[in-house]
């Protein structure tokens, strides 16, 4: 069980040593990452490593200030791509069906379990991880910046390097609310999300010495009761995503 | 590198033998992918256990027949989940901001990293996994047999138990193919998917003792060569995602 519980003590690194990571390291990480399963062999993903110290300042920035970007051992961006297996079918004489929001999902979902099997690897090895989704914030910037063509889009980024800290876990919905059986039964789920609420406030208050006082009630008003990158659709429908 | 060396060694298993696993170990496996990273932790992933045969023969015949439905040990169904923050928000006095394309793409990607993370657990015990990306062939009829609400998808099915077959690993892309730096260059792309065409014709030549001759070029043309789930957009938008 001893990796399993690895798994379940994850939590983000957002601070990282200088000890650099080996490309050999790199490769293997990436490898085990791609390995993972993937819809009708799609593979669907297309990671960049960003090197560029400019590229990674400039998506620091438009991640909303988040410096570890620029800091980590080693910085990607993971892609829904589509246009790869696309230009492979017209080679091979066949129309590519653009648009289709089935064949997003599958490219989507695809580059997700590709790089939490990166991720999982890589803690297995000691390293901390970042998953960066704001780089949604600005994705034409970061599609301009890495030259993605039509039918590929930035998923999220990610850091990855040796941890210089040691944040606690943040505790996670009781499985009471998040694991049914059968059917979607909410029996039990306000009870449930309400000792949630007061062990998460009990975490930011320990965290901050008092000063945080939040519950994710709270945190869910704020994330769903406004407006989130509305940019998203009009974006992913100009890069051939999701218009039918 | 123990655990690298197997996720690198993934494969499907879709024959498993009649040993059952206990609720402890599908808790801890279900909990080890509920601990993944998760966007501004909303948490949007509920995994339904469908226990019930009839459910399960329902699934496994819209699936497109896809018997291990019903004979692994576990079967779960994966959701995207905003329905749940949702009403977190309004009870907190929020007014949740429906439709938004952003919140969609964020369920769906914890909702599969959650999934490999809770894969990533299963195979490092010994077990084998089958995603079952073919619940979306009738995602309504889904919705109905599991009772799911407004702003809750099934992303995929996910089956789990003790493997009873041991079949050789596919080969992927080469990373000179799927691994960039700095930009989306695809030198050597074209001839690298050639290199990967050779080895699964091979690959499946010996799997089949000469019978199936395939490339990944021609998957690719059949896959995406025609609409693939029309109904997807449709159904998604009547659940209330990605209408704006």
């Amino acid at each position: 069980m001893e990796f399993v519980q690895l798994l379940k003590s994850h939590r983000s690194i957002r601070k990282f040593t200088d000890e650099p990571l080996t490309d050999e390291m790199v490769n293997e990480i990436i490898s085990a990452g791609l390995a993972a399963a993937t819809s009708s062999n799609l593979q669907g993903t297309t990671v960049i490593r960003v090197r560029n110290p400019e590229t990674r300042a400039a998506i620091a920035e438009l991640a909303g200030g988040q410096t570890y970007v620029e800091t980590a051992g080693a910085f990607f961006v993971w892609c829904a791509d589509l246009h790869r297996s696309a230009e492979v079918c017209e080679r091979n004489g066949g129309e590519f069906s653009a648009g289709m929001t089935e064949h997003m999902i599958i490219a989507t979902t695809d580059c997700a379990i590709a790089a939490q099997s990166a991720v999982a690897a890589a803690e297995s090895l000691g390293l901390g991880i970042c998953y960066i989704g704001g780089i949604r914030n600005d994705p034409a910037k970061v599609t301009e910046l890495l030259e993605l063509p039509k039918q590929v889009f930035p998923v999220f980024g990610l850091c990855l390097g040796w941890p210089d800290q040691d944040p606690a876990i943040k505790p996670r919905l009781p499985l009471s609310v998040t694991l049914k059986e059968d059917r979607y039964d909410e029996t039990g789920d306000e009870a449930g999300v309400a000792d949630y609420d007061a062990k998460m406030r009990e975490y930011y208050l320990e965290r901050t010495g008092g000063k945080l006082d939040r519950t994710w009630s709270a945190d869910m008003e704020k994330l769903l009761g406004k407006e989130s990158r509305p940019h998203m659709q009009g974006y992913l429908n100009g890069q051939g995503f999701a218009t039918k």
